[in-house]
């Protein structure tokens, strides 16, 4: 009977809060509390920024950001100012077609189609403001209420955000513990009648590594089992804002080889070290068999969400830039450095193949509090929890090359505070 | 019976028709359509573009676009340049906080302080990529499902696009008849307890009237009363694009001065002639009694739409831009050209005070079927069923001054077409 009393009591409790909630913020809830919980990334930003005026900036080693931190190539402002000077400017900044200027997207497409040997077309290319646009924009075109999404845990944060914000439900499905590819078994067990859309990430944020042909040959083959068995498209969607950015022999395949129900989307932010200009494209593949509804579907996404056009001088700059990436050999030589030397301590590491991230383990179960307590040595790590798995930090190397050297005593001691006494 | 027999088939059809829509188009059906149907205005450009294959681009008055015809100040290149060659690129092209660089949103509260005599705060200005993405970020920031938005009409078309992705209703409100301007008692009696914002846009697309500061007043007051009334804020969102294109002696009073609940939408695209470029901003008023509360709202809104930052470049050059616009005297003289001759031909049409539209009664009660006439002369003018309202057209006047004048013949006949044998 008590326990009856108190359950009553807590029903009328809630309903209090909910109603003084409503009535207080008068805005979309939901909306509101994404604008209002900070990122765990850009609070330890903020943190480190605090610290540094504190202790000094050079006792902090900030890897938690993935600003590139080469400069954009020489091209990138020879050829803004070429265009700023020699178009009219009524063109220039004039209006485009929703999804962007006709030469633009035939250089894009050429360029694929040369560099991968593919068979695309301009007509299924859709400039957009960035990967975040290209997610938002390409979910928003596809999923209609309650239709599932998987991803690979880990993964971009956002990812969920962005799908529950298209009325989609986010599936997380794991990876493999050893490898960090996907583990199609699991795969196959989390594919069901409900799912539209399957998210992958090479290189991939936050654990760098690069999903070789197995992999996609893998995923395809389970995928078009499963839309037989089911009787609709299941979109694979390639997030490839770190394609470029491969250190090793080898390459990233290009999906629409090898799924016909494929779409890419890509950004120019991390290749080109422009993150804060938002340029970036989707691709939806020659062999999509509904291309062309997609294609509509996906202008009436950008209409909807308020994406005008892609900023009209920066589609100017795009055929200038194709086949140009930053000094790459700098991220690679910071991977090389911080990698061997995490190792030699000895952490626990996969090896990063491609991005700018290594995943290191945890010396302990709770990466939220192993982040903290490498705070204690100014080593500004991100937590995995926020990538959606328990006990590993990411650590971008998209610093100097001063930073990492320095930062490597700090690693040491951070090791020992958990081994010493083991 | 025989009724019910077929009202029984035809409720089996529309579910088998929904069920083939469905399966063939496996996309979200509202964006594909979206996506799919071409809003007049571009329909008809399209048409003048093949029209002007035909017949010679001398014989076709595209009147159809609001493209700005002026180009950019000279300041806009010179800082484009001068940015470009003495910033370092990191900064310059890197990732920005959400709502934008703190010292761009400074001097835009400065400048605005200053001229208008207010007394706003940087922090609760978000910059975004142009107007549309600050109507969606801020329509989606405020609506909970199913609130109602009051738009007068004539109204920009895509303000229903924007309201029914935010999950709100539009609802729309008349204007009076002889001037254009909002009808108080109309809205007085359409504002209930579901009411959340007013969107006002001036000076006008279509109808290129400014609202004078009694309308301001006659809103405020209506809404101050209703808020009390039904006990929560219902939020004035001026959309603004067109601000300092006001070519009578007159201004367009800043809203925040008038009213607690209001949200300014501002767009540099009309007035600098930027329009692909994408640079705007949402300003949440000072007396906004839940400005902070909104704010985070107005963050979460454009982190899930895909908005990462304006892009950084372009939030460098607002500094330069302010106070700045393109040569509107182009503009006024056009205006006076177009509208004195159309007047003196007989039409009848309302004194436009800004924007660069004119907006003009059709010679016959079916607006679309006299800009069907109308194209019959090469006249491509807009007809108002668009901007939800019967019997008018929309001109564009921002074209050369050659297309208005050379087109003067043609709406000449035009008009003799329906007068002879009146």
């Amino acid at each position: 009977m008590n326990i009856l009393i108190i359950f009553f009591f807590i029903i009328i409790y809630d309903k209090i809060i909910d109603k003084r909630l409503g009535e207080m913020i008068m805005v979309n809830k939901k909306m509101y509390e994404l604008g209002a919980q900070k990122s765990k990334i850009r609070e330890l930003f903020e943190y480190g920024e605090k610290l540094k005026q504190q202790i000094g900036s050079e006792n902090v080693f900030d890897f938690s950001i993935g600003n590139p931190s080469v400069p954009c190539p020489n091209v990138v402002s020879e050829a803004l100012i070429n265009i700023v000077s020699n178009t009219n400017p009524t063109l220039l900044h004039g209006y485009t077609i929703a999804s962007g200027l006709v030469f633009v997207r035939k250089q894009i497409a050429d360029y694929l189609n040369k560099t991968y040997d593919l068979n695309e077309s301009y007509e299924y290319i859709y400039l957009t403001a960035g990967a975040a646009a290209a997610l938002t924009i390409s979910l928003n075109a596809i999923l209609c209420e309650d239709d599932e999404v998987i991803v690979f845990a880990p993964f971009f944060p956002e990812y969920k955000v962005f799908v529950e914000k298209a009325q989609g439900k986010l599936v997380i499905c794991p990876t493999k513990k050893d490898t960090f590819l996907p583990d199609i078994n699991m795969l196959d067990k989390m594919v069901n009648e409900k799912t539209k859309v399957v998210i992958i990430n090479s290189p991939n944020n936050p654990t760098g590594v690069v999903y070789h042909q197995e992999t996609i040959i893998n995923i395809a083959n389970l995928l078009k089992e499963k839309e037989k068995k089911y009787q609709h498209p299941i979109f694979l969607l390639s997030d490839e804002p770190y394609r470029e950015l491969i250190y090793s022999n080898t390459s990233y395949p290009f999906i629409t080889k090898y799924y016909d129900n494929a779409i890419v989307n890509y950004s120019f932010s991390k290749s080109l070290s422009l993150p804060g200009e938002r340029i970036g494209y989707i691709l939806i593949g020659a062999n999509c068999k509904e291309k062309d509804i997609i294609f509509k579907a996906v202008n009436g996404a950008g209409r909807a969400l308020g994406f005008v056009c892609e900023s009209s001088m920066f589609q100017y700059l795009i055929p200038y830039c194709l086949g140009h990436t930053s000094n790459i050999n700098i991220y690679k030589e910071n991977r090389d450095i911080l990698y061997n030397a995490l190792k030699d301590i000895g952490y626990q590491l996969i090896y990063p193949e491609g991005a700018f991230y290594l995943f290191m383990k945890a010396l302990e179960d709770d990466d939220e509090h192993f982040s903290n307590v490498a705070k204690k040595y100014g080593l500004l790590i991100v937590p995995s929890t926020s990538f959606g798995m328990k006990g590993y930090v990411r650590i971008s190397y998209c610093v100097s090359k001063d930073t990492i050297i320095n930062s490597l005593k700090s690693f040491k001691k951070l090791y020992e505070h958990y081994k010493v006494g083991d």
